[in-house]
């Protein structure tokens, strides 16, 4: 594959998006109650206003806004206390001048009143009186019956992830059923002579697989349904079969493939040969990670990880995270990214035009974090495990400096 | 229970966790493919070293060191390939004075070999002889056998939250059950005679109950297992039996509760009265959030949030999340909580010794982020659903000024 050139890693994302189908892949309907996470398929639309009257955002006296103009501790308004409205029930009767009901939080208006007072603010004349000693105005303290939403109003638009607060407005509005991005279906197949199960005891050269726990773990996180294709020795029939297996049988394959130039030859021969167009991109300026395979073969994205599991799960942050979420319809790139601000503890040399990710672990110094680099060789799981996260030194960088602020990417 | 005073939120924080059970409630035994995000409850300890044997870490000559030392471009060091080494295999034989393997990444190092020398650095000089134009060090391009970890050593500290890295490591050491602090079980009581479930439309008056979709997911976010009680109108004895089965069935019971005096003042009646010591605070200086219960009954935590969808959502992160964390038995805050670093759009004051939590909208502008306040009612669900997340105003700080630096939590 001597024919391809290496790519910068932002050069690599733009050619195989561009060339990646956009999604959703499919709608599917669930209850509200699994729908959290979730992408929404469709515009989730309100059959009636929200909350549905008017009510009360405090606990006082509904009135008639223009009874309590002017009304001061000197000089209250005072008003007769014809209803008390109960939670839950249509007020029985409405308001005429001069009149006030007591009303609870998320009491409903009767026909009249346009505002209610706090409790706080009145003081109690006699067992139907009250004296109001603030001016309210009109709306003040009520929600009114369609401020959450109108009628035929987007409660919430398609595209978006299901958070808590956007399963509570679902609710509220009476959608317990939604429309969401199926989940894309992403094969994972590990490669390797040396590989054997983890219930399995390895032989002399041997290690247990490990790359797909991780691969798994990391595809539900991000809204996909993994499934495994197993072990296949690195022999070109057995390689090639499971491929056609993940392609047939799901949306994605991720190959965690071999760390040698070989196998890694031997993969991106098969893909190249599996359908169009083939390879896209056969590695990338990345460290770790630069034997990256990025395929499309007749419309299924292909992805070769390197075997070494650092590399792998940075090669999974920079492609396929992006690739699923184009697959489920959100952008491949979320507008905000939350990370902890930090200062890099010693000096990382990086090289232009390629994009290092550096492990770190972070430590709390003079009430400052500071971002100390794990340098142990990407063929160590134990240093991804010791990482509370990154650093990603961009491609225009040559490196980070001792002391310099950066953010940290929890991982 | 005016016999309580309103405490600040550090305090109350202080009080109700010293007050609540550590963590891990129990021990369960999980599949390895079924732990991720579950928190370890005993050190997983590796049977054997990892990875086994040295290994490879580039595609090259395996050779003993000595042989390189003084090698140079112009006067290379003469080895004799005496094996191939395949993957997952044991070397054939040992390396002699003078003599060296071909050896693929992961490739198993032969006895007498202590370095590799990348293939790169070499030139073939015949079918069987290569010149090393570079010296190599001992333990150059080596993975020890014993340097991902000792035998015997602990792969995964008990108390750790298992990422995907944690799980690739846990499968490498061929541990594939490990034991996992179980999920604190938390029940859910919604309250109050204006609430319909989702599923029924409601009369005048009457809304539909939502709060409770938004704490089952984030409960379940957390690790934690919700069950739900249903509604319970506001009456005393159809709450007091919702709560009680709740603390037989449950480690912790959440209320929802209603958003006026008279309801809030209802069920922290009833919390008190249930067991000792009973209620530990009810009201916080927060906003919103203020009309808080935190309560423990004979060793079970229980508490009440504000019947506001905004303000139970904040009081939720205050005090569920650190209580769901400890449960766990994890440290209730953690180490480090990753944010957007954005500019206040605008000016927003808070009163000293008070809690502020503002929704906010992040848009980008100039190449900077800046955080939006959402200064809408806190009884109208959707302000939730168009923040991006929420900016907590410290309680020494009164407010923040526009364009100020602040740190944006997603939520």
């Amino acid at each position: 594959m001597d024919f391809f050139s290496i790519r910068r890693v932002s050069e690599a994302q733009r050619i195989f998006l561009e060339a990646c189908p956009r999604g959703p892949l499919g709608v599917e309907e669930v209850d509200l109650e699994e729908a959290h996470g979730r992408v929404l398929a469709e515009d989730a639309v309100s059959p009636g206003p929200l909350p549905g009257f008017d009510r009360s955002s405090v606990d006082g006296y509904a009135v008639r806004a223009e009874d309590t103009f002017g009304a001061s501790e000197g000089l209250p308004a005072y008003l007769r206390v014809v209803d008390r409205i109960p939670m839950g029930k249509a007020p029985e009767r409405p308001l005429g001048p001069g009149e006030c009901a007591q009303i609870a939080t998320g009491g409903m208006l009767p026909p009249g009143a346009d505002a209610v007072v706090m409790v706080e603010h009145t003081e109690e004349l006699g067992p139907d009186e009250i004296g109001v000693l603030r001016p309210v105005s009109p709306g003040e303290n009520v929600i009114r019956r369609d401020e959450d939403c109108p009628a035929g109003g987007t409660v919430v638009p398609r595209g978006r992830v299901l958070r808590a607060q956007e399963l509570a407005l679902l609710a509220h509005a009476g959608i317990t059923r939604v429309q969401v991005a199926r989940r894309p279906r992403v094969a994972i197949l590990s490669t390797g002579d040396e590989l054997v199960p983890p219930g399995e005891t390895p032989g002399p050269g041997q290690i247990r697989e490990s790359n797909s726990y991780a691969v798994r773990a990391l595809v539900r996180e991000l809204g996909g349904e993994p499934f495994y294709l197993g072990i296949a020795p690195d022999q070109e029939a057995a390689i090639r079969e499971r491929l056609e297996e993940g392609l047939r049988r799901g949306d994605v394959v991720v190959v965690s493939g071999g760390s040698s130039v070989g196998a890694r030859d031997l993969v991106a021969g098969l893909i190249q040969n599996l359908g169009k167009p083939g390879v896209l991109v056969h590695g990338v300026r990345l460290k770790p990670g630069k034997p990256t395979i990025l395929a499309l073969v007749d419309g299924k994205p292909v992805v070769g990880l390197p075997g070494h599991p650092v590399s792998a799960q940075v090669v999974f942050g920079l492609f396929v995270e992006p690739l699923l979420r184009q697959l489920l319809g959100l952008p491949p790139f979320p507008a905000f990214a939350a990370g902890v601000r930090a200062r890099m503890a010693k000096n990382v040399a990086s090289a232009t035009g390629r994009v290092d990710v550096i492990r770190v672990a972070l430590v709390e110094r003079d009430g400052e974090y500071w971002a100390e680099p794990i340098l142990g060789k990407s063929g160590l799981i134990s240093t991804l495990t010791r990482a509370h996260g990154v650093v990603v030194v961009p491609e225009e960088k040559e490196g980070i400096l001792a002391g310099e602020v950066v953010e940290v990417r929890l991982a």
